[in-house]
């Protein structure tokens, strides 16, 4: 987030960007997959960032025809009609970046905060070791490091991320054992937990 | 929701049911309309609303065409070729129940469990006496009452509704002025704070 050079209350500001990764990501059967972005993930994933005040939310994908869709698709609503009709959805829309892979991320990153973001990954399933939301929260506040959240589409993130990550954030555990959230309820969740009240 | 039947624990359960309204709600421009049905909610609330033990989420809208409508989308899933490749998206659809009034969900959640339910009222806007969401989840957890939670499609809930409402919960406040999440992050959100870690 920009909070950093924002803030002016003395209190240790967040640095936390986000990233709607559509590949690699799984598909049904488990294979590795580039997913097709689509627009209302684009349009909830800016409402969302922006109101959590996080500066950037980058849409990964390597296929230039999808870049170009996204591309597209941002245009109508930051220059052509859709900016006079909707100028809060610009504003909005404003906080995505379409890059070719998180490594593009991590490096905007370091360009804009002169830091390398650690990499957090977020799952639907649950393991040993994984790191609890309420702890991710406080190391959000108390760290000075940059963090980029990744968020998987399809049938989540691929396997490699959660291994190379520096840490995979506990999945958000439903009232049983249903457990299927959208990425778009579930960044929500996720983002409220993390930042409400602390940015 | 069914808790109240199925808790064992002593605790007193929580009943709500969440309500996605077509009408009446605002447009753009602030005319009462009826919004149409997307099938991208019907997915992300029943999933949510299945993630969080909720019995039902009422689709409500007058309109015959889009009754109709919803009634393909969920068949499609629920007894169509969707219910073989895709179990748990069935499992979730069949919390969705059509209906063409909030009147009649009140009805319905009389019928279920033998109490008509106070309606609580969601909106983006935030005006003196509208019930925090921390209060709301108190009074959820230690009250004997049945709640129907109402979320707007379009561009809000009309104002009718609001007047009429038992409570207006405050809104989800942003990082800064910001405040405008789709109403798929919005319940995310909402639910995920009134009954996270308590039902």
């Amino acid at each position: 987030m920009v909070l950093r050079e924002m803030s002016a209350t003395g209190e240790r500001p967040i640095s936390l960007d986000v990233a709607l990764v559509h590949y690699p990501v799984l598909n049904r059967q488990g294979d590795v997959i580039a997913s097709a972005i689509t627009n209302l993930d684009l349009h909830d994933l800016a409402r969302l960032v922006c109101t959590f005040g996080i500066a950037r939310c980058y849409i990964v994908t390597p296929l230039k025809d999808q870049q170009a869709l996204a591309g597209r698709l941002l245009n109508h609503w930051l220059e052509g009609v859709g900016k006079e009709l909707h100028a809060d959805r610009a504003f909005a829309l404003r906080h995505l970046h379409v890059v070719d892979s998180i490594a593009s991320a991590e490096h905007d990153i370091a360009l804009r905060l002169g830091i390398r973001p650690k990499v957090w990954a977020t799952t639907a399933r649950n393991e040993d070791g994984w790191l609890p939301i309420e702890q991710a929260r406080k190391v959000l506040k108390e760290s000075p490091d940059a963090y980029l959240l990744l968020f998987g589409t399809g049938w989540g993130l691929a396997p490699s991320l959660l291994a190379e990550a520096d840490a995979v954030l506990q999945p958000i555990q439903g009232h049983d054992v249903y457990n299927h959230l959208s990425v778009r309820c579930a960044a929500a969740i996720l983002l409220d937990r993390l930042l409400h009240g602390q940015a």
